[in-house]
């Protein structure tokens, strides 16, 4: 991983030189690398030109403990292995949780905002299967896919990427399950604590999302989206990049068919990502969706009859030949699993 | 194209004595083919077996020039190019409609029955935009997908290609596009007259459809379907294999997917077909759908936010930043065009 000036062991003052050079103003992840390449250390490199005082990320370091976190400094043990490898690796990262994820396999899942219901739910799906299977889900905190996939990798792990400083709560609608990720999974942050996101800062989170994971996972990228962006990104750092096609009829899919057309890799369930990398931790029959179990011939064919389009609830009883309170019963029970829609004039649509 | 027998030219006797041998039960297309390479022609291969009688086929014939058609023999002008390279090539096609479609490049549709009510419009948009872009659209008349391209096409031309006798009116709910295709298309049968189409006649006809075709774009096609099979056996053909893609959520894109997975070429719309081929008769500009004319910032911002899940119309006018006059003023274009549906709840899709 590290050659020269970053050996697996830094002693503490090439630790707290390290933190002095990265709270230094107009000092890049780029800069800090070439920086310490050209003096041989922090240490010596804090000595030659004017860098953030002591005192500065002292403070900065007691906030962060105040607040249950710590540093990650880039050359110790403990920072991200795969995102150390990154040309533009974090200098530091800020920590809040449970750092032993670090340690495991990471997907991340990415996508739309505004992404439609029936995104969200398929991106929850592939992070609960994905989290079953022993994989850490990493994301970037984001409404819509971001917050889907966290919430449902929750239980087994999930590491969430913020854009400003981790002590930010951003965005607004996502505050509670940002709370959870602390105490349950791991919140980390490049910006500084107390430093309010700003606009260029989600690119810059986002090649964290994907350098820590071995692969990315777009759910509903529309043309010229940040979801395309960052898996443009991950297949720049050489991460696998899957995606979740859709409808060309629909725009948010725009993106992601470009994205296969351009040699991606289609995804049709959790085991079209798992099979790439072999299973971490579980076997593969734990890994098929818990809803299959009653896969009886009734529901597989409403199931079958059924589609993103609205169809009349008399049209299925007459396509399935199956009767109309089974027809019924079947409905009921995929509208309490969230998997139906009702919509106006007696039809349904699968979401 | 042929070599041998198979001469560009054939006399009326070698021709009669084809017709005869095709229709010599036991004698299917490769057996056809084998007995006149044997033979040296058809008419020394009837001087050595028995063979379908003269008056049988005469009376075929008869029957067919009474409802309008004739025969295309293996081997003659007229037959079509691409078909006649199969190994397993028709030997006599029945052909009722405008013979010179063949001659044209053509592009097969092929789809679900029950397919969505959105795979059938984006069917028929894909075949219209590939008929002004010059391409005959071929089919295999089937509800659904089938019908949506045919029906789209029937304007630039398409050909339908029946598992049946020619005369067979199938499936019923077809019979007026059926007559439609005989006036303004081509209909072609391998089945003899009066056949009534049997189920394992469908395989067989569908590899005409790909057969005739450059290539074959597959809408919906769900996990072991017939349209999988025929995209299969086109791959097997030589053909280049298009394909649609759709939510993994959807069971009727299971095997479209797949197919994308497998390395078929994802369409995202008809310049992703015209492109591998090149325009044929006219220019790009064609290709473009009409309505991309009216392409004006307040349609591209409002479609860009919709979507086939149902979003409320206020939720769009927050979204787009446009009056919600416009957003009204675009929904409606956008359903007068056929391109919207409204929900319950002042919702709307994109259809």
């Amino acid at each position: 991983m590290f050659d020269g000036p970053f050996s697996p062991a830094i002693d503490p003052a090439e630790r707290q030189a390290r933190l002095q050079l990265a709270r230094t103003r107009r000092i890049g992840p780029v800069t800090f690398r070439e920086a310490l390449q050209h003096f041989g250390s922090a240490r010596a490199a804090c000595a030659n030109f004017p860098v953030a005082s002591d005192a500065c990320v002292a403070r900065e370091e007691a906030e962060l403990a105040r607040a249950g976190g710590r540093f990650l400094v880039l050359g110790e043990v403990g920072y991200p292995a795969a995102l150390a490898n990154l040309p533009d690796a974090p200098p530091i990262l800020s920590a809040i949780g449970d750092l032993s994820l670090l340690a495991r396999r990471t997907l991340a899942i990415v996508g739309a905002r505004e992404a439609s219901l029936a995104g969200r739910h398929f991106a929850a799906e592939l992070a609960a299967a994905l989290g079953r299977a022993g994989f850490v889900v990493a994301s970037g905190l984001a409404r819509g896919i971001d917050a889907a996939a966290h919430e449902a990798a929750l239980p087994t792990g999930t590491v969430a990427v913020l854009a400003g400083g981790i002590d930010q709560v951003y965005p607004p609608q996502n505050a509670s399950l940002q709370q959870a990720i602390a105490a349950r999974g791991l919140l980390l942050a490049e910006t500084p604590f107390g430093t309010a996101p700003v606009a260029r800062a989600f690119p810059r989170r986002n090649r964290i999302v994907s350098g820590l994971s071995a692969g990315i996972v777009v759910v509903e990228a529309a043309a010229r989206s940040g979801s395309l962006i960052t898996a443009q990104c991950a297949a720049e750092q050489g991460r696998e990049v899957f995606v979740v096609p859709g409808s060309p009829m629909d725009p948010r899919h725009a993106g992601s068919n470009s994205l296969i057309r351009d040699g991606a890799i289609l995804v049709r369930d959790a085991n079209d990502i798992i099979s790439v990398f072999g299973l971490p931790q579980s076997d593969r029959q734990a890994v098929e969706k818990p809803s299959q179990k009653q896969d009886d011939s009734a529901t597989a064919t409403v199931l079958s009859a059924l589609g993103s389009v609205p169809t009349p609830v008399d049209e299925l009883v007459r396509r399935c030949q199956v009767s109309a309170a089974t027809v019924a019963e079947v409905l009921l029970a995929l509208e309490l699993e969230g998997r139906l829609e009702r919509h106006r004039g007696n039809r349904v649509s699968l979401m």
